[in-house]
């Protein structure tokens, strides 16, 4: 079994794509997390679920999430807002993180070690030039435990 | 809006719980992570999808899934045999880590916060000492972005 067999379609971004529709992305396909293509289609960074809502928390709650406790609860609720504007170019962190990559005859094993390593639910399979699709945590797991 | 609000009933696992039945779990029920509860029924572990992947995958992968391609296709296809006969207990990592949990009045900002801080796509809610289920980041993001 390898890459090849269990890739499917996945949604793509552009790096001018507002914020805040890659997050209603994310929730409206139900997706395990984002991958951004660069001008030729290739990916440009990969971000797991958890790491678009970085896109949004403001540092401080990062670094310590009871402070977020100070923001009241009307405010909370809308702290998409920040987004508004904001291009996933503008958001994603400056320094390039380690992208889930493979080639469409990685294996099962490849796939999970990227997976675990990464921190990613998501590798994106590309083949030379061209981004075939991307293999899910799920996907893999389903025919791992053999449903 | 609080993880009150927000929060569904969430299957737990124990510590003697065999590994590969928390894969299957996970697999069946198409689940974000797993909590792992001690012997009070309160959160001991809480596992992204891809840090159970990480009980699996041997250390030399994970350092460089480029290692991987020297397993043959039919062994890692089978990758997940290594956890045969091992508990939860047996494969969680010494280190403890920063558990994603949080009371019932936390707010969406707060649980968004510690998602993206633990890159936990799942964050616990227990109040006292009962655990009430867990907020999932895509209950999360339905929310907030009015779904």
């Amino acid at each position: 079994m390898r890459a090849r067999d269990l890739l499917s379609a996945f949604p793509t971004l552009s790096l001018d794509t507002p914020v805040i529709e890659a997050a209603r992305l994310l929730a409206e396909q139900d997706l395990p997390g984002l991958i951004v293509v660069d001008d030729r289609g290739l990916p440009f960074s990969i971000l797991p679920g958890t790491q678009v809502l970085r896109l949004a928390v403001p540092g401080y709650c990062q670094d310590d999430p009871a402070l977020a406790r100070v923001i009241d609860e009307q405010h909370a609720d809308r702290f998409l807002d920040a987004l508004a504007g904001r291009t996933v170019r503008e958001a994603l962190p400056p320094e390039p993180r380690e992208l889930p990559v493979a080639d469409p005859g990685a294996t099962v094993l490849e796939l999970a070690a990227m997976m675990a390593r990464t921190h990613s639910p998501l590798v994106a399979i590309v083949d030379e030039d061209r981004l075939l699709g991307a293999v899910t945590l799920q996907a893999l797991l389903d025919r791992v435990t053999g449903l």
